[in-house]
Order: structure tokens, then C-alpha cells, then sequence
């Protein structure tokens, strides 16, 4: 039997020491865990962030995986920590929408919330549950712990404000949620959202004051400096500068507008 | 049995060559070993900064880690390197300081000085001894040889040169050693020195012209933008802004004064 | 048996969302693989600088090692991806120059191009390559899949292009490469340009405005601030400052001209 996987994601900051202490004690405890960092540079309490982050890697690891997500603006309030067992694979973060899109595409099997005086077994800083509840949450669950001894069922879960695209036939108006290493602007704009407003003939894709017209399926096509748009990996619509970096091109930040207007769709943008 | 394990900490950057030449030397002779990065973003040769680093991690990890810390700014030259059992774990590290908190707390169970030219099995770069010193001690270790065969007992060691808080009764001056991903300001006064110094009542904690008034015990019970003083997971006082960076808010940076002071402690501040 | 060894080298951006779903892929067919992360911080696009990086890395790893380099700027164009063996070691890449210098220093064993419909095991996408044709090749190999069965032999490849420094008696050309997290300035000056351009005497290294006198072995020798010119640990003459940062110090970026004169080799500089 391989060994159990364990994934993690937090807004803890990569090569941080909070890190560096949460991998300390779940290695104690799992002497055998296969440990994945999914990422540590989530913005510091962007929930939403990190919600889409999971979102989009879970179908790639082996059932059973074990995500452990923090995230977690409300530490030391009473908001709670959640356990979910999901699409075949498991999950532990707090209860703040940070799973709630997962729940979205497919309802949970499983859900239930940590009891936090049989949870952990030691003292509780109120300032890092991860390491000091979730850490030994996720030490009972692989190795083994029955579920009801330190967890009761729930059905509730906190949903996630999030920045929806405006979407209507011949425009949609989003927004850009990340940039990404190569400087490309990834939108709120999905592919079911786009299909939903297309109106026949190319789109126009705007934002920082450049337009792509049309979308295209490769960065390397066009010639060099070009301004493209495409549905990129993660399967939402991006702004792309080709061999180059759309970010710095146009100027863009996190957040700016970004708007897809097919021809006839009246005036705007 | 499960497999070794081994630490790393060093400053060579993240993602750096240095850092995949020396996992690729200790996974050369190391089959099975569980290698952990616990970082390798410490500011260039500091020090200081390692040693508290490592203090802060130490007890979180298996009994029996091997840590190998490497910040060493005087590689090539006749400082010593280290070797050293305490409190349950071993570590590899130059002599300049590292180790000192370590043993200021705990004195080393068994303390040893490598002979480079046992140690090595290859060439020596003196630029790179952690790659082609620390490595392959690290690696003699772990496989059971004999340390005598490499190594000479030592009794001394370099003390760290480190910015301690000024206490006294009413009143510490203390100062920001680190600042966290999420903009806390992360003070060198600890439990004990504030403890030493309260003179009862609320104290006021200042940083870069702001002032929180006591201390709590948790981010996020007060109003989003307050700022708030708190004893935070390193067991060191530390200034935050709720729901926000206290860095940023407080245009505060490494270094900064930090004070706490009680009421009728004299002018000041 | 120990588990194999797969290294990754990519400029995705450490802790971004293209690597975690290019692990998970991984990990997915690999339960018991050996996952190393050599870097994630190519800059974007730099096929150059990931050649250099994986050139310096590979023989520090065990035989039979595979390295996974994906520095793609051709993604999904019809640019091939190859498979090599060289030096005991295995390697899967885009053909583009990545895998050049190390067929310079040592032509392959055995090269062969991937076929991407017989290695693809699920939809590809035309701007993840990584993830969906190297991944699942990666997969196929380390679990002892026929090589013929998915890809064919090749003889040709992409040569880098590099800038070269010019070397003549008495003088070379070259230029800053990389800028290390010391800040130390390496430049494209090897031993073998060095030794060759070499007419006695001491040089005098120069870039930035400043000037090293002769070449050290040693960073820590010389009093703090000094400028020394050395070579460090990748073989390739550097400019660093003692106890400091020679970037900053000298302001020198990536690219800069670095100069090596002997005395009596004319005017310049």
C-alpha cells in the first residue's frame, strides 16, 4: 500500500517558519506521509484565492488525497474547522467558503466539523490552528482514528462571496482574479459563461486598454508582442502578450476589468 | 524503521542551484532519506536570523532529525564546523553562532568538530562546504559510520551576537527582528522579558507611531484595521493589523524600534 | 530497489498552480516516485538560463536520475519533445536548445522524439504540455513502459543560442548571466576561456564600475566590502563584494558587460 498523501495549501508564505513548524508536526505524526506543497503563496486571507487554487488541482491527485487547506482569516474566533470527503478525496480547512466551490461542483459525501478539545494533544496557540488542530486532525484521520471520536456530522457550510463575471448575450464584463509567472491576466470568465453569451462571429477580448480579437488555442502562433486570448490551463479565459508579459505590457493589476463584447452587442467598452 | 530524516536550512535562495546541488549530493548517498526544506530564504548571512529560526522549529520535529544549517559567511576560512546531539535531535552547522541558541537553551549532549579532510570524498570548493563538507558528513551520519572516524570532540563553541530587549521594571525596548507574510511585525521580546517587566495594568505596546493598548490573544476578535499587540506562534511579542499587514500600514521595516510600556513607567516613548 | 528519482526544472513560478497540477499528474501515476523540485523560478521563457541551471545540477544526482525540463515557449506549436539518456541519466524536454549544452559536453546514448498521441493518456491541452504529454511520458518511462511504444529515434536537435564570451590573449568579453541571493554577479567566463586568454600576471576583473585585482578562491578573505572576483561554485568567474551584495552595491543587472583584462593587453576597459 503506497503511503498516504497529504497536500497542503496555506497563506503561511513559502519558506515560512509557521510552515516549516506545520510540516514539523505532521512528519512526527506520520512517520511515512508522502508530503506535497500545492502552493504557500496564497495572498495573505484571500479565501477566494485559495478556493479556486484547490479547485483547480484536485482532480489531478490520487484518490484519497488529503488536502489540507489553511487560509484562515477568522484563527481563534469562533468560526469552524471543516473535515469533507469530496469526489474521492478528502479535505480539512475552515469553515470560512474556502471548500465551498468544491461542494458547488459536487455536494460532499461527508462533512463534518472538528471538535477542537479532542482534536488537539497539546496546547492550542490562537493564533495557529493549522498547525496546532488541523495538523493533528489530519495525523488521527491517516492514521487511521475513527472519524466520531473527534468529529460530529454537519450539513452546513459557509458559502464564498466571490466576484462573479456579469454575463449577458454579447458581453460579458469580468474581471482579472490572478497573474500568473508569465504575466498572463487569468479572468473570472469560464468557459460555460462564454458559451452562454457568444452571439456569432469573433468576440473581442479588452482589457488595460489592448483588444484581442478573437480566441486562439496556443501562446506561440502569433508573432512576437502580440496580444492574444485564450482559454489557458485552468480552463478560464486569459489575456496573453506572446513571448512576452501581458502584466508588465498593459500595465494590469489583480482586479482590473476585463470584458469580452461579440460585434452587434450595442455600444460600450 | 522508517526513513531518516533530514532538515535543511540555508540562505542560498529558494529555488537557487546551490540548493539543488546540495539535495543532489545528499540524495546521492542518502537512497531513502526523507529530506525536508525547512527554508532557504533566510536574508543572506544572517545569522541570527537562521538560529532563531531553527529554535523556533526544532521541538516540532522527530526525534532524531538531522538538521543541516548552512549560513556561513565564513566559508573558505578557518571557522569551525560543527556537529552536535540535543535534546533528542543532531545538527550540522558552522561554528559561527547557529547553534548557540540551541545550546544556550538545552547544553549539547555530545559536540563535535569535522576534519574537512575526512569528511570530504571529493573535491572541495571553498566556496561551497555545505554541498561538499556538511553534505557528506550528513550523509556518513545517517548511513552509521562510526563518527569517531571523522570527527573530534569539542567543547566550545562561538556565541551569537544578538540585539536583545532592554528591560526593566515598566518598560522594554525591544525591536522588529522579522516581518511575516502577512505583515506582522515580529518583536525580540519574548514571554519571560515581558513578564519581567510588567509592572501591572494594561501596557501600551508602540511601533512606527502606532500604539495598541494591552495585548491579546487573537487576530481577529477586534475591529478589521485595529492595530493589536499579541504573543503570536513564535512565543515572541508581535504588533498585526487586523484583517490587514501591520508592515505595510506602519511603513515598518526590519529593525524598527519596539516598545512596551506600563502606565506610571516615567516619560517616554 | 529505491524508488526513482524524478527531478523537475520548470518556470512555472514556485508554488503556482502549474505545478501543483503537474505533481499531481505525477504523483497520480507514480505512487512511489521520488519528486524533487530542482527549481520553479526560471524566469519566464529563459530556455538559456534552464540549460545552464540543469547543466550544473545533473551530475550532483543519482544515476538513472530523470529530469523533467519544461521551458516551453513553443507550447503547442509543432515543436518536438524529446526524449534523451546521457551521462547514466535520463532526460524529457522540449526541443529547443534546453538539453544542448549537456549533448555538447557528452553526445546522448539514445535520443528519440515523443509521439504525442501515443503518450498522451487524456485530453491535452495546447498550452500545458508539461502537464499532459512530458507528465504522462514521464510516467511511462519510470514505470518500465517500451520506449518504442510511444516514441521514435531521432538523431538531430536544437542547438542553444547562447551568448558566448569572446576570448583573445590578454582579454575577454563577457557578460553578467545570472545574479545569485548573495547577490554575487556570475558571469559567462569559464575556466577554459579564462585559462585560454591567460598571458601572466594578475587581471583585473571589471564590471559595474568596479574593479577586483587577481582572483580569489575564497569569499571571506579579503576585509568586508571589498570587491573580489572569484570562481564560485558553478565554474564560471564571478564578481561578488565581501559581507555584501555586489548587485546592489554596484548596481548591476543581468546582462551587464563583465570585462577580463591582463596588464600589457592594450588599451579597453
Amino acid at each position: 500500500m503506497p503511503a498516504p498523501t497529504l497536500a497542503l495549501l496555506t497563506d503561511f508564505g513559502p519558506d515560512s517558519l509557521y510552515v516549516a513548524q506545520l510540516k514539523g508536526r505532521l512528519f512526527s505524526g506520520l512517520p511515512d506521509v508522502r508530503l506535497i506543497d500545492l502552493s504557500h503563496a496564497i495572498r495573505p486571507q484571500d479565501v477566494a484565492s485559495a478556493a479556486r487554487f484547490l479547485l483547480d488541482c484536485v482532480d489531478w491527485y490520487p484518490a484519497e488525497t488529503l488536502f489540507l487547506a489553511v487560509v484562515d482569516p477568522g484563527v481563534g474566533t469562533e468560526r469552524r474547522l471543516l473535515y469533507a470527503r469530496s469526489a474521492g478525496r478528502r479535505f480539512l480547512a475552515p469553515d470560512n467558503g474556502l471548500l465551498a466551490p468544491l461542494f458547488q461542483r459536487r455536494p460532499p459525501d461527508d462533512l463534518r466539523t472538528l471538535d477542537p478539545l479532542r482534536t488537539a494533544d497539546g496546547p492550542v496557540s490562537p493564533t495557529f490552528h493549522g498547525r496546532d488542530l488541523l495538523a493533528p486532525a489530519a495525523v488521527k484521520i491517516l492514521t487511521g482514528r475513527p472519524l466520531d471520536d473527534f468529529m460530529q456530522p454537519t450539513s452546513a457550510w459557509v458559502e464564498l462571496a466571490e466576484r462573479a463575471a456579469t454575463v449577458r448575450p454579447g458581453r460579458i464584463e469580468g474581471c482579472v482574479l490572478e497573474i500568473d509567472a508569465f504575466g498572463n491576466l487569468i479572468s473570472n470568465v469560464d468557459r460555460e459563461a462564454f458559451a452562454r453569451a457568444a452571439t456569432g462571429g469573433d468576440c473581442r477580448v479588452r482589457c488595460g486598454g489592448a483588444e484581442a480579437i478573437g480566441v486562439t488555442d496556443v501562446y506561440g502562433r502569433s508573432p512576437p508582442g502580440s496580444v492574444v486570448a485564450l482559454f489557458g490551463s485552468t480552463g478560464r479565459l486569459e489575456m496573453a502578450v506572446v513571448d512576452g508579459s501581458a502584466a508588465e505590457r498593459l500595465r494590469v493589476e489583480r482586479g482590473a476589468a476585463l470584458e469580452v463584447v461579440w460585434q452587434g452587442a450595442g455600444a460600450g467598452g
